[in-house]
């Protein structure tokens, strides 16, 4: 018999059909047992006899003959897609045999420290609602990149290993690369810049690396990092534009395609009512200053708690949980940030901010190539390390701009999780490559 | 006025139109000049007055306002996608200024050395011919991803920093990280495997990484993998049909897709008859010793020469360019190999070759627990190497295959490239992370 799957199971009441899954949960009920079976698309419950289910035991591979009944309305389970019907068994063949479970996998929510989830991480991924989050995630990714196919951008693979590290820093990662120093990339902003020159518009879904000193609740050395370039602005403001069209084009589809997923979490996608606002950084202080009365007014930056007001601001006043800062100092920018020509000491840089977090950066570039060279000297950076960033510049690339935006923080905050190790499937920081190093000890 | 694309001329004859581009190339016919402007979507020839065009040299970004007119049936350049009008310029603005090429890039071929193309990578990507090379390659991706999407395949995202090498080898990138030493990924196999136990269906785009210690034309250091991995095998012939299935369908899409980059190339992509013919090691290797006299029977993989026996048998006998060869020696791959049970000392592994060449590997793995652990024992590795992959399998699995396309040596083998580095945007090796490291001494 070929293999029916759990979900389609609510379309053949009354076929016999082949299951294949894993034990997800068995309750026993006299002489009955109900079985919650588990495969890629759900959980549907079967009920078996004692003989049938005798050997049965949580997470053991199973495949299952059976009547597929529709259940008394009273006993639908509205929380399964499957809740309409249940399987009557006949057959349960013990394909592999599981080990004894370190805890309940069958809870609806796990309950778990988070440092145990992860030691257990081959066994945690198997709970539904952890599977959820990277279906949500699978899915930002994927619109992600179909919002820019859209518009005419050709994906490229951004490379990992650098041969230098033009901004410096001490975060970056050294790798021994033959007799040679290497390094692994921060970001790849300089080789989507110079591609714009080749290609006019691009995209990568890729990996950064920070060697990120601190555990934090927010970062991570090792995350997915999606970018997107292009060029032929008319204004600085093409980078909002472009960057509000992708993340609604995201916001649908996980709407769409994550109702299931989204509900487990009892969460919703940011809201915006029309437009996401936008206002300056100094403008942005003096509203924080005004709301409540912390002077951050000459501050380069704005910290966490203004972050936070300036969201709470922008879902008040303008219905939106979404909000662009822009016109950060250019002296505290990167060399390649783009001065509004109005008042050169801010640029034409902007960060989103949602649910009181930073979601990405991004703004204009200079595309001038004798502005990027004066840049280069004055930020004290080598001509040498950028070789193929300038020559694109060399060539003319017309005006330009893009954004940055990170899978993981993006998934964290649309769930409302609490740390972005949730929303990486083997997350790495200080203290953990997929086990703890004092374990390895 | 809104730019117009040049793809989008062919329907504005008659119409005023605003083009943004690059001057591709200039061709001066006394008073008239001929300028190929090129946009993301293509080339477009733009007939210009000497006075208009007086400034304008190769590769300088313009904004060129003009009339679409019809070319006269005798003057219709079929080469081109708007080979059927050209643009009657009204007015030319040259908004940056490009510095002097070293090189002639508005010829149909560059023939230049791969070297010089690279040391010029930011100008040579802007050549029609080398950036279909990279639009195939995105098609290829992009398929392989659709392709597995539809059969129920979760995309997760590879770690590229791992703590320990199971297998060890000395082609391995070492990072420093913190206090620790870790490495570059080789491969994303075990963490595929392991997600198997969790998501049944998996497939990642991922960076793998070897420290190939030599220079040839078919390596490189950073190459995208294509990892699919499966669960509930019925035969491990499963694979070779899913294999086959993704493999025609990324076909399919490249011939749909990017008719117009593989005749640049005078390409076309492998011929399949119906169905990709599968043979042992053992009897490919007797077919060899009986067609060429070369006695290869008892070696333990196919040599070069032998790869490209067999796929001309292939074509010869069953019309494929492509053939699955199994059957490799157990005590040659890696420890998760699942050994024939009608002969183990022969296992389930298959490569894919096609052109005379490897393009993927893949097959059955093990997927009991005990068999799993008394291979890594015998295999001389350390368990505590491959403690998530342990705790998945020690939790049940099904039984499960997968496999593994190399994105470069795909498109360098469908658009007949003489070297891997053409299939890579920013090829790196030995001697090269985009800058020769000699040059940089």
């Amino acid at each position: 018999m070929e293999r029916t799957l759990v979900v389609d199971t609510v379309s053949k009441v009354g076929e016999q059909v082949l299951l294949k899954g894993w034990v997800a949960t068995r309750r026993d009920h006299g002489k009955i047992v109900f079985i919650d079976l588990r495969d890629r698309t759900g959980l549907l419950q079967v009920v078996a006899s004692q003989q049938l289910a005798q050997d049965l035991h949580s997470e053991d591979v199973v495949y299952i003959e059976g009547l597929v009944k529709a259940r008394p309305e009273k006993l639908v389970n509205p929380k399964l897609s499957t809740g309409t019907v249940e399987i009557e068994a006949q057959k349960i063949e013990v394909i592999v045999k599981a080990a004894e479970l370190p805890f309940d996998l069958g809870l609806t929510d796990l309950n778990l420290e988070l440092p145990t989830l992860l030691d257990h991480r081959s066994l945690s991924l198997r709970h539904p609602k952890i599977q959820a989050i990277f279906k949500v995630q699978a899915v930002i990714i994927d619109s992600f990149r179909e919002a820019l196919k859209a518009k005419g951008f050709l994906e490229f693979q951004a490379p990992s290993i650098i041969s230098s590290v033009p901004e410096g820093g001490a975060e970056v990662f050294k790798v021994k690369y033959f007799d040679h120093q290497a390094y692994l990339s921060q970001s790849p902003q300089l080789y989507k810049s110079l591609l714009v020159g080749a290609f006019e518009r691009v995209f990568s879904v890729n990996k950064v690396f920070r060697a990120e000193p601190s555990v934090t609740t927010r970062h991570l050395t090792e995350v997915v990092s999606l970018d997107a370039e292009f060029g032929f602005l008319d204004s600085w403001t093409d980078v909002l534009d472009m960057q509000e069209y992708v993340i609604k084009y995201i916001f649908d589809q996980v709407t769409k395609k994550c109702a299931r997923e989204l509900a487990m979490f009892d969460a919703t996608v940011p809201l915006i009512t029309t437009k996401i606002p936008t206002i300056k950084l100094r403008d942005a202080q003096q509203i924080i200053f005004e709301r409540t009365g912390r002077d951050c007014r000459s501050e380069k930056d704005l910290a966490p708690e203004d972050e936070k007001e300036i969201c709470r601001w922008s879902k008040e006043i303008h219905g939106s949980e979404l909000v662009f800062v822009s016109h950060f100092l250019t002296k505290k920018k990167p060399f390649y940030v783009y001065p509004d020509p109005e008042d050169p000491q801010y640029a034409f840089s902007v960060d989103l901010l949602g649910r009181g977090v930073e979601w990405s950066s991004g703004g204009q570039r200079l595309n001038d190539y004798q502005q990027i060279l004066k840049n280069i000297d004055e930020w004290g950076l080598k001509r040498e390390d950028v070789e193929l960033y300038l020559q694109s510049f060399k060539f003319a690339v017309p005006p330009i701009g893009g954004f940055a935006l990170g899978a993981e923080r993006m998934t964290m905050h649309i769930l409302g999780l609490k740390n972005i190790r949730e929303a990486s499937m083997f997350p790495r920081d200080m203290e953990r490559v997929d086990v703890r190093f004092s374990a390895k000890v």
